[in-house]
């Protein structure tokens, strides 16, 4: 990055099966790609546990640091361990309320699958009881509606954890907002693997670049060491405002580092997004 | 779970990688699985950039929740983005120190790969600078030792991102103490899939469990709706004292579960962990 992103977004997960290491969390993981493509990224995340006490406190937390944008992933269901937005409206000391328009929305959904007639018991209504002030966003592929939210300084976004439904509403609903806020910004990501050079060795050599070209990043992950020779892969990203100034940092950068990790001993084995 | 947990256990990431959609945290997710085996938990997790600031205000945010352990990872080896024992130290106050012990433990990893003569450069004596106070712990698979930091109500152990340094480090030099903090628990984990079952409709027959079952963990999974029939997976997790116990509870839940889906309209697929 030429500078650190000028939007603050923040990731805040909510679910147990993330913190007992049953669940990956690729739906962070998918949001971070996709904030980091459009030259901005997650700056936080935080996973609690489905607790009505440890997401107000948390959700608290988030909000201090005055994020423009919060995302909050899972538990927007039916069953009663899904208790995200009473957590937060608990945390922004707002009442919880039966919001109109997601109830349409959910009458809506059933419709489409053909159950127009189905009963909408308790736990069905549970999922559009909404903090006050909500706005309901359309969930195409699943029955919880998002939410969007509206706090001094922040806007939050309540997507459901499973994956198809988020990403559906993120790409409809959260994705269009945080581009605009972003502004175009222009990117590019370089990904060198080295061998036969130590990351010790290689880290002076960072240093140098990083000292020439300040807000970028260059990142080195060791590979492990296998028959006695070491595996390095070097990440170079560098955002611009400028059409094509991100493209000759990150080149500058990825050749003198080929060069001089060649000067070293080691060698550049292979290259993604050099040319 | 019978009860919440005693002891609050957090985890603590720093890596940008994580924030952009690089790298999954594959490491917290392992040691979420290794906690939960042992009837304990990560009761919340944490992810920032590489960055001072973030990481320094980040640590301070998590210890002043006063969790018993924090378990920081990545960001301790010899490149400049590495620098969680810098940004922690900042966050405690404390000054960062060259560690006697740390240094030996660095030059007798190198003796043991065959380079009792290499420099100890700067970036090499880079992962021998610790907080003040903090004890280095050996790590047998890399250079750069993982770290036990004591501050009042809180014990920290900062181990290296590299997959299997950090589980080497976790098994011999966190796990022991943590378990021992922990207790002996006992614990019994059921999962169920079931089809032809909406989750609106298993809510509440999981809230009518939950009530006669307080403590206990119980949690559905919509696995989406193939050829119009809708799989849910459900997780039954117990935990008790007394040996014994956790079976029963989590048994009892789970013949329960599968008679009530059964009259719901679903029926079981299959189960783990049931017999």
């Amino acid at each position: 990055m030429i500078r650190p992103p000028l939007v603050r977004i923040e990731v805040f997960a909510v679910g147990r099966e993330l913190l007992i290491g049953r669940t990956l969390n690729t739906n962070a993981h998918w949001i971070g790609r996709r904030l980091a493509l459009m030259g901005t990224m997650i700056r936080q995340m935080s996973t609690v546990d489905d607790d009505l006490g440890e997401i107000s406190r948390g959700i608290t937390t988030t909000l201090s640091r005055k994020p423009d944008f919060v995302v909050v992933l899972g538990g927007l269901g039916p069953t009663p361990d899904d208790m995200t937005l009473k957590g937060i409206a608990l945390g922004l000391g707002r009442r919880i309320v039966q919001n109109r328009r997601a109830i349409s929305l959910i009458r809506e959904h059933y419709a489409k699958m053909g159950l127009a007639d189905i009963e909408l018991t308790a736990a069905r209504k549970k999922m559009a009881m909404l903090p006050s002030g909500s706005t309901p966003l359309p969930n195409e592929v699943g029955t919880a509606p998002g939410v969007r939210l509206v706090v001094p300084g922040s806007v939050l976004f309540c997507l459901p954890g499973v994956p198809s439904e988020m990403r559906s509403i993120f790409r409809k609903s959260v994705e269009p907002e945080i581009r605009k806020s972003v502004g175009e910004l222009f990117r590019r990501a370089i990904t060198l693997k080295f061998e036969g050079v130590y990351e010790s060795a290689m880290a002076p050599l960072i240093q140098k670049e990083l000292v020439r070209n300040p807000g970028t990043y260059i990142k080195s992950h060791p590979r492990g060491v296998r028959k006695g020779i070491s595996r390095i892969e070097l990440d170079i990203v560098a955002v611009s405002a400028g059409k094509g100034d991100a493209d000759r940092i990150a080149l500058g950068i990825a050749r003198t580092m080929i060069e001089s990790v060649k000067v070293a001993g080691g060698q550049l084995k292979s290259a993604v997004g050099l040319n």
